[in-house]
C-alpha cells in the first residue's frame, strides 16, 4: 500500500490508443486525481507510402503495426505506475480506447495476418488506420446499394457510411486481396483486438460495432446486401460477429501474459472497449443531453447524448449507448483540423512567421472579416455532413496584400464554420445542443477557442484534464472493476470540466453570421453536387500520378 | 562621330517609362542594334499608404511623384547615352513610352497640381497609377450609365471601362476633393506630359486617347453623358481634349530645357506618347494581323492587331490606329501575373523553397494535373474579360498533401488559362490570333513558356530584346524623325523576334484541356454571377478594417 494515500485507496490504470502513440494514466478511482502518465510513441507510426518491409503503397493508404500496439502496454503502463509511485497490487483494472475505425484482419486465435510470414508483404493483411482513405469507391457502392434497397440502417448513419468504416474497408480487402480477406478467420476493432489481447477473450462493444460496423437494432446488414455487394462478402458479419458488451462492462481479467507486460495483477478488471472521442464523454462530465464534446486535435470527432433518436443527414451515426447506456448517442466529425494548421505552418508560411505562436500572434488583433477570406475545411476530406473523403480544400478572397496570418486565421475560422454547420444540423434535427465542451490539444489555442465560441455563438467549457481519453478509459475501467455502478456515477465522482472559460462576443458573433453565410453557400456549392471540381481534380491528380488506375490490383501493381 | 560606327550613322532614344523606374536606350537608326541603357529608380516609387509628407492613404490607392518622370531624363538618358560611347550630335529623335492608364492633373502650363505648396498636402493632387484602384464605384456607375444609355462606344470596350482610366479617375477626383478637380485645368497622361516636359507642347496620342480615354470615332463621351454622372463634370473632357496625333508622329522638337537635362541635342524630333505595351508591337515585329503579343512581367498586356473592327465582350478596348496606322488594334490584359508569383515566393513559400528558381525546379517535373489544383489568378482583380477589380484569387483543391511547389505551378498555369480565356474571345468574336510573341521579364521563364504554349495550344515566339517597349519607343522616334516612313518599316528593320522558341505538346495540351475547362467553370460561377462571394468579402474587409465608409470624403477622412 501506498503510503502517500490513505488505507484502501484504489486505482485504476486508462490506456488511449491514439494515431502516432499510446498513453497509459494512473487514476485513483475516489476522485479522479492522475497520479502517473507515460507515452509510448509507435515505432512505425502511420505507414503510408511503404511497408516496413519496402513495398510502395498507393495514395490514401494508411496502415499500422499491432505490435507497436502490445509495446504500448509492455512500455507505458509499467512506467506510468512508476511515475504514479503507487503500489500495483492496488490497481483494480484497466480501460482502453482506440482511435477507430482502426481494424485489422486476425486468424482465429487473433493473431494479426500481418504477422505470418507468407501474408507480411501483402499491403492488406497489416491494420487499417483510421485514417486509410483508399476505400471510398467501395463506401460509395455501399450507400448507394443501400439506398436502392432502403435499408433501414442508412438513416441512422445520415444517409452515408463512411469509407473509413469496418464494410467499406472489408470490402476494399476482398476485392483486391481475395486470399487475405479469406485467410482473415476474424475481422476486429482495434479497440477490441487489444482488450482480447489483455483479456484472452474476444469480444466486440457497442460503441465501434454501432458506429463503425453498422450494427443496428441488433443487427448487422443482412447477408443478401453483403452478396449483392459481392458474392463473395456474405460471411463478412460472420468475422465480425461476437460477445457485444455495452460501455462499462467487464470484458474479461487480465492475463497472466498481459499482467506480465503490464506489470499489472494478474485477474484485475478489463473493461470493454471503447472509442477516444466518445469515451472523452465521461472524462468532461458531458454525458448530460444537450452538451456536446468536441475532441480536437489533428482532427476533431463530436460527441452528444439525446433522450431521443433522430436522424440527422450527414451525421457519422446515432447508437443507442453508444457513449453511455441510456442515450442515444450522436457522432460528427471534422476529418482535418490540427492537421490543417499544421500544414500550413509547415508547407505555406515563409520564414519569420513559421509557427503556431507567432501566427497566432499576428491573426489575433485581427476584426472579424479584415483579412478579406473564407476558406473550406476540407484538406482531410469532409466526415460530416458530406462524409466525402474525395472533397478537398478550398480559399477564396486572396489579394496581394494578403498575408500569412491572414490565410491562418481564415483556415483557424474555417474549422469553427465546420463545427458550426455540425451543430445546426443536430439542432435542426431535434437533437439539443446547448454548450461546448472542448477536450483535446487544441483546447488550450486561446485564439482559436475564442473564435469557435464566437462562431457558434455558445459558451465554451474546457475539459480538466490534458488527458480526457486517458482518464475516460480509466473511468470506464472503475465501473468495469465494481467501483461504481454506472458510467454517469463514475464521471461525477472522476471527471472534471472548467465551465464557460469562453463566452461568444456579440458583435463579433453577428460579424461572423456575416461570413459563415459565405461558407455555407460554398460548402453547397462544392460539397453538394453545384460543382465537383474538387471530385474531377483529385480523379485528374490520380490518373496523372498512375495511381488511378481502373482496378485496386492494377493499382496496387503500379506501386509495386 | 564615333569611330566604331560609319560615317552618317544616326541613333535615337526610347526611353520606357515603367512601374518603379525608367529606362533609357540608344539604338542605331540602321538595324535596331540596342547599343547603350541606363535605368533610374523612382524615388518616391509606388506611393500606396502614405504622401511623402506622411499623410495615410486608403487602401488601393497607388500614386506616383512627377519629378521622378523628369530625373529619368536628367539621369538615365545621358547614363545610356554614354554607356553607348556615340556621338550626342549623331542622336535624331526621341521617344518615350509609360504605364498607363497613368494620368496627372496640371495647371495650364503643365505644372502638376501636386507641385503647387497649397496642394502637395492633397492626395488627388498627385499622379495616379495605372494600378491605383480606388476609383471602382466611379467605373461602375460609368458603366451602368453608359449601358442604361445605350452609348456606342461602350461596346468598344467590351461593354465596361475599367476603374483605371482617366474618366474614373477623373469622376474620384471631382467627387472627392472638388477643388483639386476644378484646379486642374489640364487632365493628361503621363505618357503626354513627359512628350510636353520634353518639346514644350501639348498634345495627345491616338493609343492612350483611345484605350484610356474614351475616344472613339473622333469624339469623347458627350457633355450631357458627364452631367448625368455629375452635374459638375461637364467640363471633364475640356481639360482632356487637344490635337491629337497619331503613332509615330512628330509632337514636336526637343526644347533647350529638355536638351540640357538628357544631354541630347536641341531641335531633334519628338515622338507622339506611346504606352509601353502598345509599343512593344514594333519592336516585336508584331504589327501584323494575328500576333498576339503578350507583354508579361507583374501584370500582362496583349495587344493584337486586326484588319476588322469587332466588339470583343469584356476586353480593354480596340481603337483605329492604335498600335499602328491603318489596322484596328485590340488591347486585353491580365492585372497580376508575376506579381502573383512574387506574392507566392515573399508570403506562402516556407523557407528552404522561397525563390523562383528552387519552386520551378521542383514544379517542372510534375505530369500536367498531378499536383490535383485550379487557381483564379485573381489576386489583382481582372482586367479582362471581367472588368472587376474587386474580384480576388482562389485556389481549389489542397489536400494535406499539397506542397509549395504544387501551389506555385497552378499559380503559373492560372495565368496561363486567363490568357487563354483572351485569346478564346477574340477568336469568337472574329480577331484572328495564330500565334503569340512574348515580350518582358517573364519570357526568360522556361516552365512558364512552355505551360503557356501547352494551355494555349498555340507556338510561342519570343522577342528578340529584354528592352522591348524601350526599343519601340526608339522605333517610333525614328519614324517622327523621318528615318522611316511608317512603324511597319521601322519594326522590320529594327524589331526583333525569335521564331517558335516554345511549341505546344500534343498530349499536355489535351491534359490541360480538362483542367482549363475546370477554371472555365469556377471563372464564370465567381466572375459572372453565380456566387458574389469575392465582392463581399471586398466590402465586409474594407468595413472591418474601417475604410469601407459611405462617402469617398469620409474614406480619406478615417485614415487622416
Amino acid at each position: 500500500m501506498n503510503p502517500v494515500d490513505g488505507a484502501g485507496e484504489r486505482y485504476v490504470v486508462g490506456v488511449d490508443f491514439g494515431t502516432l502513440s499510446g498513453r497509459a494514466l494512473v487514476v485513483r478511482v475516489g476522485d479522479g486525481a492522475e497520479l502517473g502518465t507515460a507515452v509510448h510513441e509507435y515505432g512505425d507510426g502511420v505507414i503510408s507510402t511503404a511497408l516496413p518491409g519496402g513495398r510502395p503503397l498507393p495514395p490514401d493508404w494508411a496502415l499500422q503495426n499491432p505490435q507497436d500496439y502490445r509495446d504500448v502496454l509492455r512500455y507505458a503502463v509499467p512506467a506510468a505506475v512508476s511515475a504514479a509511485g503507487v503500489d500495483p497490487a492496488a490497481i483494480v483494472g484497466i480501460g482502453i480506447d482506440f482511435t477507430a475505425c482502426t481494424v485489422l484482419p486476425t486468424f482465429a486465435d487473433g493473431t494479426p495476418l500481418c504477422e505470418a510470414p507468407e501474408l507480411c508483404d501483402r499491403p492488406h493483411s497489416w491494420v487499417k488506420l483510421w485514417k486509410h482513405h483508399a476505400a471510398q469507391p467501395h463506401a460509395d457502392r455501399i450507400n448507394a446499394l443501400a439506398h436502392e434497397r432502403a435499408e433501414p440502417w442508412i438513416g441512422r448513419y445520415g444517409g452515408k457510411i463512411s469509407a473509413e468504416w469496418q464494410f467499406a474497408k472489408g470490402l476494399q480487402i476482398l476485392e483486391e486481396d481475395p486470399e487475405v480477406y479469406h485467410r482473415a478467420e476474424r475481422f476486429i476493432e482495434a479497440a477490441d483486438w487489444i482488450v482480447w489481447q489483455l483479456s484472452g477473450t474476444e469480444t466486440r462493444n457497442v460503441c465501434t460495432a454501432g458506429y463503425k460496423g453498422i450494427r443496428q437494432d441488433g443487427r448487422y446488414p443482412a447477408q443478401s446486401f453483403l452478396t449483392a455487394l459481392n458474392p463473395d462478402f456474405g460471411d463478412f458479419v460472420a468475422k465480425l460477429d461476437g460477445p457485444l458488451l455495452p460501455l462499462g462492462a467487464r470484458a474479461g481479467t487480465l492475463t497472466a501474459r498481459a499482467a506480465a507486460w503490464t506489470g499489472l495483477p494478474e485477474g484485475i478488471a478489463v473493461a470493454a472497449g471503447n472509442v477516444d472521442a466518445h469515451v472523452t464523454a465521461a472524462s468532461a462530465q458531458a454525458v448530460e443531453p444537450g452538451r456536446l464534446v468536441a475532441i480536437m486535435g489533428t482532427s476533431t470527432c463530436h460527441v452528444v447524448n439525446s433522450p431521443h433518436l433522430a436522424e440527422v443527414a450527414g451525421m457519422c451515426g446515432v447508437v443507442d449507448g453508444g457513449i453511455s447506456a441510456g442515450a442515444w448517442g450522436y457522432e460528427a466529425g471534422q476529418s482535418g483540423v490540427g492537421d490543417i494548421f499544421g500544414w500550413f505552418v509547415e508547407h505555406a508560411a515563409p520564414a519569420g512567421v513559421a509557427s503556431h505562436e507567432h501566427l497566432t500572434e499576428l491573426a489575433a488583433s485581427q476584426p472579424v472579416g479584415a483579412h478579406g477570406l473564407v476558406a473550406l475545411d476540407w484538406w482531410n476530406g469532409n466526415r460530416s455532413l458530406l462524409v466525402n473523403h474525395d472533397l478537398s480544400g478550398m480559399i477564396v478572397g486572396m489579394t496581394l496584400a494578403t498575408r500569412p496570418q491572414d490565410v491562418y486565421r481564415a483556415l483557424l475560422e474555417s474549422t469553427a464554420y465546420g463545427t458550426r454547420m455540425i451543430i445546426e444540423a443536430f439542432v435542426e434535427a431535434g437533437v439539443a445542443v446547448n454548450d461546448l465542451v472542448i477536450a483535446g490539444g487544441l483546447a488550450s489555442n486561446e485564439l482559436l477557442m475564442q473564435i469557435y465560441a464566437d462562431v457558434t455563438n455558445r459558451p465554451l467549457n474546457i475539459i480538466g484534464s490534458a488527458q480526457g481519453p486517458a482518464l475516460g478509459s480509466a473511468i470506464h475501467a472503475a465501473v468495469a472493476a465494481g467501483e461504481y455502478p454506472s458510467i454517469h456515477e463514475a464521471s461525477q465522482a472522476m471527471g472534471r470540466v472548467h465551465e464557460a472559460v469562453y463566452r461568444p462576443d456579440p458583435e463579433r458573433a453577428r460579424a461572423y453570421d456575416a461570413l459563415y453565410a459565405e461558407y455555407r453557400r460554398l460548402h453547397d456549392h462544392f460539397g453538394r453536387g453545384g460543382n465537383d471540381v474538387m471530385l474531377r481534380l483529385r480523379a485528374i491528380r490520380n490518373a496523372a500520378v498512375g495511381a488511378g488506375a481502373a482496378t485496386p490490383e492494377t493499382a496496387l501493381e503500379v506501386v509495386a
